[in-house]
């Protein structure tokens, strides 16, 4: 099972390569662990997400506007947002190999092993009991899987306890007692756990004027609560009202792992609503809600997406739930919506000593607002994307074919030109350049007359192209194409007056924000 | 004059952070230094810039494409790059103020006091001597102004020549001999000069794993180099092509000043464009003609743009040039123009041990690509616009407006909403807010029913709305609605169902790239 995610995870960032979707950071210089860099048609698919995005948040909604932040800010401002204090992952140092752990990791991992006990016990009793296997009363009965699902809660929930408590010593024990080795050497000489914060620091500014010890952002949200006076002031915004922004953060996470879903230089798509206190778990439904509707309109498969209730809520936290997705790894994390209270806004008030308050000129009083954030990864978008999208086919005529099903709104290119022919005194090229020259206003598109016509649908299967237009000899006696879909195959004949509304029509992010 | 500049630039400011377009940084902490946030009308503004730029240099172009690389990259790339050994800016410290400058500014705002004194005896002489004056006489024949040009014209050899060949010590002689003073304090007790290295560091990683001290990039332009193959190849690109990327770069500038125009942390638009060695200088002229156009083509003055040709060239350039443009501060550096050679991916093949290369099937032989970069500062590229923008008139009834007359194609919003009346019984906020729904798809529309019309008219103006759209009661009759013009007033009166395709016609940006 877990082999086969890995293979299929494998397979999507090798095509995302060849494709020139992702490639690793400074490849050539043998990489950079957990970095990456979007290729041509990459950075397209992952503009088009943004567009989408901002469109659904910032452009149809009346109260919610943009900002952009800096990546550099004031460094109280993680004093206050806890981040100096409190952002830390536990680690851990075998002596012998000399490699760090993530101390909790360490355990989760074990614990997956004993979860990999009970799925084989499964196995083996489906294959012995066949069509009459209960697998509900077999977990339910079986003393192995009960033993075993018993030993999951207590070491999970001794893990939870110290780490929140900040028992560090009793995590150690822990792996100590669990008789956890290092997975590289075998061994099981461990350091103590200590705290490891995450942010990334630099020093700013020269040493005469006063260096500043800075951080980069490990969240994009604080540069929208600093701003949160500014822009009701400057928006003449009323509450409720939001603050949407997209931008790079960083974290400097000790293990960095499966492709762009983790990694250490992120960017993050935020909206902070800001509301009346006591209202917040209304508007914390409210945003779910849209925030579904908005995955699911993408169409990648609704059974893809499901909710995921915080049970241990963050200290600032009042409610909490993630959008996770089905990725080649399980369902994971996609986005997050937190009731996040009065505490940012409170915290910044006390530490910077302003009022960062709304005057509510209706029941004539000032007040801190709440906040529900709205919370996503664009990285992970993107994954979510390419993963659904990544499909190996076989056509009907017996080859095969390996066809991204991007949504066509998210596309790198909405559209290729093909003439049939490459050979000038064909009049096809010129032609199909024509057809180009006047398409390129309204969409990206390719041109691509080398190889067969066949070769040429697959490459731009191979990079999601939802529709290829060919110019042939009948082109030039009646104005008229083919338009080929990438999913079903079909192709149809229209003129070429019609091309640039019809594509428009099977194309625009409209046809999604209308959905909303 | 300067004081005249510095007050324009500050006016520019001041607007820009009371209509939602700049905040200082961090405010509520009294502000980072030399870091800007782009508030809600900022960050529509400059995404129009970005898109503006991308269409034209990614979408029209068919042997361009984009990448979008990370901002760490392995360290490696900045020892090829030259950037560890040679990055630096001359710093010079006052022993008694404990102040840092930079020694070749101290420098040269001591030349601009010496070039201020020749405009001073200019303006002397064109008042006593009136229309008969010759200034070009007075300036070859004056000899107050001769001996002021000659100090001028030695004193910045001496110092081009120091800095060339990093002798320092005669940097601090020449401040010395000048007898400069600290601005602040008056003193001239100061230190040695002594090179300060501009890219921030950080530590990326935990330390048993090897944590590596890596760079923020100082510029994005290696992050094209470093992927040239991975494009060339995964693309098919034949040269001559190029890549593109819009990215934030940091540098850790000691004086870091004139508000958006020189911060430690900002944006870039580069293309690095491959051509084989030997076309590289066509290529380089016609990249200079076709950037000045994008440029002009926005309509913001073709007198505010120069060349400014580069005499001392980099290590890496064989031709190099500046577009300027007419700042409230004067004429600066908007967009670099640059012949690279082949200096870049020769020093990545050195240091990686890779072949960076291209295969022309045509010749048949293998070289590495000679390299023609435009790179612009998206940052400056926004104070260009804000700055041409920026307008204080008096109307025909005497009441003044500050208007800014941004290109209809890059205005935060398209179009404003107006009812005549805010009153519910009154039908024209419910109409109003039908037409909204119906174009909010596709324009980025503001809605206002506070405060009387005027005034509204007075708020559209000033962040720049090119279009305010008027209902009325006669709307509810015949279905029009009037169009206000932002820059001539005028007003016109036509169908609502004429409304989208006459918004279409007059704020596109198609109508910038069809002239391009």
């Amino acid at each position: 099972m877990a082999q086969n995610d890995d293979n299929q995870l494998k397979k999507i960032a090798g095509h995302a390569k060849e494709y020139g979707f992702i490639f690793q950071s400074s490849e050539i210089y043998d990489g950079l662990s957990a970095a990456y860099d979007y290729g041509q048609n990459g950075v397209e698919l992952k503009n088009n997400i943004k567009q989408y995005w901002w469109k659904a948040m910032v452009q149809m909604n009346e109260n919610i506007v943009g900002i952009d932040s800096s990546i550099f800010m004031h460094p109280t401002t993680w004093k206050a947002s806890g981040h100096v204090d409190a952002f830390n992952d536990p680690m851990i140092d075998n002596k012998d190999s000399k490699k760090r752990y993530r101390a909790d990791v360490l355990v989760e991992e074990y614990l997956d092993k004993i979860e990999a006990k009970i799925t084989k016990e499964v196995e083996k009793a489906e294959k012995r009991f066949g069509d009459a296997f209960d697998k509900e009363q077999f977990l339910a009965t079986n003393p192995n899987v009960l033993r075993n699902k018993e030993k999951i809660d207590e070491i999970s929930q001794r893990l939870g306890n110290s780490l929140e408590t900040e028992n560090l010593a009793d995590v150690k024990a822990l792996i100590e007692e669990l008789g956890i080795a290092d997975p590289v050497s075998g061994s099981k000489n461990w350091t103590d756990v200590r705290q490891f914060n995450l942010m990334f620091s630099t020093e700013m500014g020269s040493v005469a004027e006063g260096a500043n010890k800075i951080y980069l952002r490990p969240e994009t949200a604080q540069g929208i609560f600093v701003n949160f006076l500014n822009v009701q002031k400057s928006g003449r915004m009323k509450v409720p009202f939001g603050i949407a922004q997209i931008g790079k953060a960083f974290r400097n996470e000790i293990i960095a792992r499966q492709f762009i879903f983790r990694m250490r230089e992120f960017e993050q798509m935020e909206m902070q609503f800001f509301v009346k206190p006591g209202e917040e778990l209304t508007w914390y439904e409210t945003w779910k809600e849209k925030r579904m509707k908005w995955h699911k309109t993408l169409g990648l498969g609704d059974e893809n997406y499901r909710f995921h209730d915080h049970i241990n809520l963050a200290h600032y936290a009042n409610a909490a739930a993630d959008i996770q997705f089905n990725f080649p790894m399980g369902f994971k994390e996609l986005e997050g919506i937190h009731s996040r209270t009065d505490f940012d806004l409170k915290a910044h008030e006390e530490y910077s000593g302003k009022k960062l308050q709304f005057f509510d000129t209706v029941d004539n009083e000032s007040f801190v607002p709440y906040v529900v954030e709205t919370s996503i990864g664009l990285d992970r978008m993107f994954l979510a994307v390419l993963s659904a999208a990544y499909t190996e086919e076989t056509l009907e005529d017996g080859s095969e074919r390996t066809v991204l099903k991007i949504p066509a709104a998210l596309a790198p290119y909405q559209v290729a030109i093909l003439p049939l022919l490459k050979k000038e005194d064909s009049g096809l090229p010129q032609k199909a350049r024509a057809i180009l020259a006047d398409l390129q206003f309204d969409f990206n598109c390719q041109y691509d007359e080398k190889d067969a016509i066949g070769k040429r649908y697959r490459r731009q299967d191979a990079i999601g192209t939802p529709y290829c237009v060919t110019v042939d000899h009948q082109t030039l006696e009646d104005n008229t194409v083919t338009i080929r879909d990438r999913d079903d195959l079909s192709q149809i004949r229209i003129s070429v007056e019609e091309l640039k509304s019809k594509l428009t029509e099977v194309t625009s992010i409209n046809n999604l924000l209308r959905k909303l």
